[in-house]
């Protein structure tokens, strides 16, 4: 009984698109918005659908799973806002960005909380009555500090995302495969240009004319899990790196919003770290 | 026998995707891409598949002529090499850029023929074996003058397009209502600012930061076709007009080759002094 | 005694850099940046420095009045936290940008007030502890509501800008005259395409590839003041005009948050209807 | 007696302005454009000023030798058509925009010959009546086929630039110590993200949203030279690498002549491994 997005990847075969679309037809479901992609090269197939119509969620996800092949990954979702962590350090521009879009009522997300290792933002989050957790470092090995963070996030069961808006510490693999997919960062660089510390800093001193940034999920090698957006904007020589820095935060805080929206509204599918986004 | 692009487009209701896919599963053709596009506001379904497989041309049009309905418009098209006519008048930029990536073999397009009123590039043209016609329009009258064109094109049985690469003259409703959504031109302007002339010079005069240009299928209010491809660059003061100019002309023949790229590839599906292409 | 911003326009002739370098020279300034333009069309000279050194901003003034040519207009400024008043209706993207920008120190202003025909926004507003003051238009004719937003105004004595941050009403001559190159307007149209009400849905039915924002000064004809700053975003047939307005949001508050910035650095110069931005 | 490019570069110290504008003030020179820079890190000042005006050229070079610093480059140039090589392997679209422009009359330049290791772009230099000379790289070994190439160099006495316009072999370190900051090279990526061989394919691989092309001079480390000019497009899941490819060629060609027109308006100036760009 709803309006559900489903999504459907699966090895290629003839017939994919026929046995969705009359299953949709004959269960008097309305297709709304259709989206497939065939890569070619790995002979797999994507398929994002919106549907309307007179149906349980449990019997659609039963019914695709009755026609479609074993190797499909198959998701039935209903439109709903989903819960996000984000966690920062002490730059304010991207958190903002998300702070304001969630006060305007166009972020389908609840905050769940905002967790950083310095206390700096506290005050402008707090503005929002959302909570602030300070997990400082000091003192801690990497080890130790990200238990307190799981510990943390260990009190929220249904975690959607963790959003690193500007969070400037390694999460080491421990975290990452407990969140896999489902860590959106943003890199203050066009990657795969200037992987790691101070972007703005290499940038300039390579003379380069264009900056940018990406958000990308985050896997166990620096910098390098799927892109999800990237954005650009022109220098010149008369950038230092701090007005590089300065202008990249716009591009910054764009990107991840941006990314944040596609993977809120179930549009990106990720495979052989990459995505397909529709 | 072979590879079709199969463009659909008809009222919406439901059923369409199943139908046609269905038909393309039945008949065992395998789909090498798809895509939908429901225009909510006027309820209208367009679609354009790539399909493969061991059924005749005009077998697979009568197929789906009877499981769509009749407001459908159905085309089935066999990829091949479509017939063009540039016409200009003396600037070179946008004639190069078509010539060039037709000497490279990228354009999908036998050029049939050049023609200008005046002979400025006559030259270039002759470089490629390329016919260029000279109709000059000194001392004829616009009819006149578009009479003299018309002989000429009447020549060449099948015109799929007529590309305006820098034509610097109005054509009459009668010329246009004879080649409807074939006539391609290129605005240089970001349409609908700076409609008619010098819109550089307009462009100047207002002020702007970014300039453009716009390639549309021309109908008979000037300007106001179509859009099929729009890009832009930014300026800043110290751009006099003719810089302007000059800057833009690597914008216009970006623009306008990439709209006859998407026209050759029947991408582009025009409805409601719109384009919907995929 | 101190670092001074030196603006100068003057009608153009042999000798002006010459002049003011000496004069810089000849009282140990030293020069951080210098930026030159010469209007040619209209034989206008435009000049900002910034410079360092020991010297009283008055005796700096009257150094440079006594070299340049009587037709100079010289304006020494000492860069300093410019004092601004925002005007917003009920959309919160542009004036959150702004707020939190001011939050994290980045913006060289102090928000004198926000004001606003509703109060849709003084949730947001008061978090940063910012007056918001809401003067409805509601049984008011035009000038009886302005009237009330003038008196608001003249309660301080020394504002720099008004920003116009998707305030969604018409300012009258009367109004605008008195601050003249002062009130920074964002129009969500790449202007001149799309002058006046609801850009989004004329640019919807147009069928533009693109669409933009404009940020720039107000004058007496609606969205014809001088040009700032200007953007774009790519869209396609699948944006409805609700989504070109979404995605839009984001172009107008980098578009007004860079044309601020600019204002509040004296970068810009108004001349002849257009900007020369250094 | 005439036109001239003014190019200084030194070691910053006061008064460098006033003493260059005072000398152009006293000679009664025109000042047309004037750019200054100071690049603060390296303590280093760049400018490049046109003058109009009664002076001849060995006089205006030893006014300006005898007020700068001895630290000072000077170049005092006299704009005239540039001598230019163009080496090629066996893409035709960077040279076909570089022999359009040449054709239109719009590029400050001779093109003196075509050089390329096959001759499948022979018949497009041809239609242009300029030499084509083949050196093929069959059978010889890097030195060989280098010191063949050098040897054709040799011909022509004043060579401005050579433009490598997609030539596909990697130069020795003894070719390009003899053309320093005088070979232009495009590299089909954003530099420098995939350096070295296929970077669209690399792009593809890594899952990029965006690639580009970097126009930069070559000096020994691969594709580590002096950026001059950048661009970029957007790509989608759905562009293989030979779509990446197709699509790249006009960023390629596009960023590769604003390179060379850089070039031949003597706007660049070289340092540190950077460009600075009046």
């Amino acid at each position: 009984m709803g309006k559900y997005r489903v999504l459907i990847d699966a090895n290629d075969e003839k017939g994919l698109v026929h046995k969705v679309s009359t299953l949709f037809y004959n269960n008097d479901l309305n297709i709304i918005s259709n989206s497939e992609f065939v890569d070619k090269e790995n002979n797999k197939f994507f398929m994002r659908s919106v549907v309307d119509g007179d149906i349980e969620y449990s019997r659609l996800q039963e019914l695709l799973t009755e026609v479609l092949p074993t190797s499909a990954n198959i998701e039935v979702i209903r439109p709903q806002k989903k819960n996000i962590i984000i966690m920062v350090t002490k730059e304010m521009h991207a958190l903002g960005d998300i702070l304001i879009r969630h006060e305007a009522g166009e972020l389908e997300a609840n905050i769940l909380c905002v967790i950083s290792n310095y206390n700096d933002l506290e005050s402008l989050v707090s503005k929002f009555n959302i909570a602030f957790v300070t997990i400082s470092h000091i003192d801690l090995d990497r080890a130790e500090h990200e238990n307190k963070i799981l510990e943390c996030l260990a009190q929220y069961k249904d975690i959607d995302y963790i959003v690193l808006a500007k969070y400037m510490r390694i999460l080491t693999p421990r975290f990452v495969e407990q969140y896999e997919d489902k860590i959106i960062n943003i890199h203050h660089s066009f990657l795969p240009a200037f992987i790691g510390a101070n972007p703005y800093k290499q940038a300039y001193d390579r003379g380069v004319k264009i900056i940018g940034a990406t958000s990308h999920f985050v896997n166990n090698n620096l910098d390098e899990g799927p892109i999800i957006a990237q954005e650009v904007i022109h220098v010149d020589h008369a950038y230092g790196w701090r007005d590089m820095q300065r202008s990249g935060r716009d591009v910054e805080k764009i990107v991840l919003s941006r990314a944040l929206k596609l993977a809120l509204e179930d549009r990106i599918f990720v495979y052989a770290n990459k995505t397909v986004i529709f």
